[in-house]
């Protein structure tokens, strides 16, 4: 790992050693599953198939408002001759139906209400008329089975219900709800994020002389949490061996991917790929990126989980993330990258060859056509990115592009 | 709002009627603003301006690993007649850096550090060769402010930084962190959500015979906070007025849109239209849909506060959910309805003229067309929601479609 060893990669290189050194589940956005309550798992997908555990609904319930009957006591019935049917009670909501019909009698119900022993229909209130304190009217058949739904009409335990990897709507929540499953295991990801630098405090202090506050951090969580992942937020780190380890050794028990930002460049605390290294292997398998920004990035793996080190500077960290990190999440989240758009350039642009360049553009309607304009400055400068519409790359082997030709735009989300 | 009183409206009428009734800003999809955590705000937009409170860097930092110096010192220096400097010291990183530069001197400094007194550029380290104990060989000139970010480069206190209305993207939350915002004010809908019925136990409980687990409430819950929604659970109230009132004056005090499932219907214990009038004016502004399913939903305002009392009914609450309150949702998070398909409808299908109805149906391609199958059944039954790829709508004037007709699916979430 002495920096003379170092062999900075193209974007496209990394990738594909990335993706080499990825478990083939991690390749394939597949992330292992937690129990997740309902309300959260929502648009994940789900870890195991799901099976009725029990008949839905649980017991015959009335769709109406009406008169729970025996149907064959409403057949004939009209207007001009009604069948009079006793009232034998009514169905309380939410207890059991406990009083059974005889020929011939009633019991009054609500919407969702338990048929009674031996009813087989209700009749609505609107097809009825009160006759007195105990008996009512009934002015239309009904057949058996009408205005209810049966005990399992919805599912019958055992059923299979969702499929593994189905993604949860509203919908499902709403079953998943009624056959009584109060948590799920969906496969979300879960992403560590912390910052590294002695440098660094919280967005809420005030900065001392010397010091600056974590955008990093809060633009990562933000960041991996747009993409559906799920954040494990491990703060602020100072740039001390044994407490980045124990920080990145937590990460990697507890979270599918770590991302750590700053500490990555040739500096006197280079620490982070020196601790990816003693998490174990394969330790360390990027570590430069032939790309600017976003020259010192590493990327390693403990075991089966990747570690991203990240650049401190923030413009070069959310780049990385996007080219690197994102679409890991993507294929998890289903969620394809934003579509392109093709513009011309205002202006000429050079770029040394042999590393590939991110320039920030806007994009502007001109004459009806789209143009990109490059947004200058240094890297560091995160407001630059904030006021760009996407980014344009300079290949590698091109020293530069020319004022008027067409360029791809890649939106920045 | 006797039961006579109470006029069947179409969804075109109901959506019309609810449209004139919301306060302007509703209807925008402008919601008040709520201070927000930096991680939770991502996605919304911003309901006031933005401006610098500081400038940011806070200091003159340097972008590399090297020597700060005075860039007269080094001019014309090279690798045949090197610079010498005396070296000063070494920036400490988060802290200050105190020892002012005198001529021909220089410090060592990482990248972020703070540049001392006098320094005004930072010669990179791979241009330099150590001399020494205390000198350095500077083997290339820099020029003054080469490699150095100066304070108030990213945006100068007072700075306008993003407008209101705009929706915060991860690089904005790394700005709005690097400012010192740990909370920005965003107007994001806040939703209460409430069931009601003496036969609903949460999802968690063991029904007993006649109770029913809550299905409504975590669907609704899972359904707003899908668009984008903050949500109020206010849990399961019984049938029982002044239990209602307060929960319904609760979700009227704290949040945007309150949303009631359940005690709709023309029972003995509807208590929801009785309580949106108690809460007072306008109070009730539409009670009863010409549409299957969906017809006992009742729509109503406490002041500028719409709530929605949803049918009981899972699958109706969650389509009128879709068709009313959706859209309210959707217009604040700028999330475009998704795209209608057209398909050829599988068999003829039935329906009341005077109302509208929503058959759910599965997509399938069949022949190189693709075709609309009506998936049939009680609206109760959640699966068949569940099953379906979409709705079709048959129109209030209609008696039915026919086998082979052209029909709209509008994709289900």
């Amino acid at each position: 790992m002495s920096r003379e060893l170092r062999e900075l990669k193209t974007l496209e290189e990394a990738r594909r050693v990335l993706l080499a050194a990825l478990p083939p589940r991690l390749r394939q956005g597949r992330f292992p599953g937690r129990p997740t309550d309902l309300a959260a798992a929502v648009g994940h997908p789900l870890a195991d198939p799901i099976t009725a555990p029990a008949d839905l609904p649980p017991f015959d319930r009335s769709l109406v408002d009406g008169y729970a009957v025996r149907a064959a006591d409403t057949f004939g019935a009209s207007e001009g001759l009604p069948a009079y049917l006793e009232l034998a009670g009514e169905v309380p909501m939410g207890a059991p139906a406990e009083v059974p019909l005889s020929a011939n009698q009633c019991a009054r119900i609500r919407t969702g209400g338990m048929l009674p022993p031996y009813a087989d229909a209700v009749v609505m209130v609107e097809h009825t008329q009160p006759w007195g304190e105990r008996s009512v009217e009934v002015l239309r058949p009904v057949a058996p089975g009408a205005n209810v739904v049966r005990r399992g009409d919805d599912a019958r335990a055992g059923d299979a219900i969702l499929p593994a990897g189905h993604r949860l709507r509203p919908r499902d929540i709403s079953a998943l709800a009624g056959l009584g499953f109060a948590q799920v295991s969906v496969a979300r990801p879960r992403v560590a994020v912390l910052s590294t630098g002695d440098e660094l405090v919280p967005p809420t202090a005030s900065p001392a002389p010397g010091q600056v506050r974590d955008m990093n951090g809060p633009a990562l969580r933000a960041a991996a949490a747009a993409l559906g992942a799920g954040v494990l937020d491990l703060g602020i780190v100072p740039d001390e061996r044994a407490a980045l380890h124990r920080a990145l050794a937590r990460g990697v028990e507890e979270a599918d991917i770590v991302l750590v930002s700053g500490g990555t460049s040739v500096g006197a605390e280079d620490l982070v790929p020196e601790v990816i290294e003693d998490l174990g292997p394969p330790g360390v398998i990027i570590h430069g990126l032939a790309l600017r920004p976003g020259k010192p990035a590493v990327v390693g793996l403990a075991g089966e989980t990747p570690i991203f080190g990240l650049p401190g500077n923030p413009t070069s960290c959310l780049i990385i993330f996007r080219e690197l990190v994102a679409p890991l999440l993507r294929s998890a989240a289903a969620d394809p990258a934003p579509p392109l758009v093709h513009a011309r350039l205002t202006r000429n642009l050079s770029s040394q060859a042999g590393r590939a360049e991110f320039v920030p553009v806007r994009l502007e309607q001109r004459d009806g056509d789209t143009v990109a304009v490059p947004l200058l400055g240094p890297s560091a400068l995160i407001l630059t990115l904030v006021r760009a519409d996407g980014v344009i790359r300079i290949p590698e082997a091109a020293e530069g592009l020319e004022a008027g030709e067409l360029v791809t735009v890649e939106p920045l989300e």
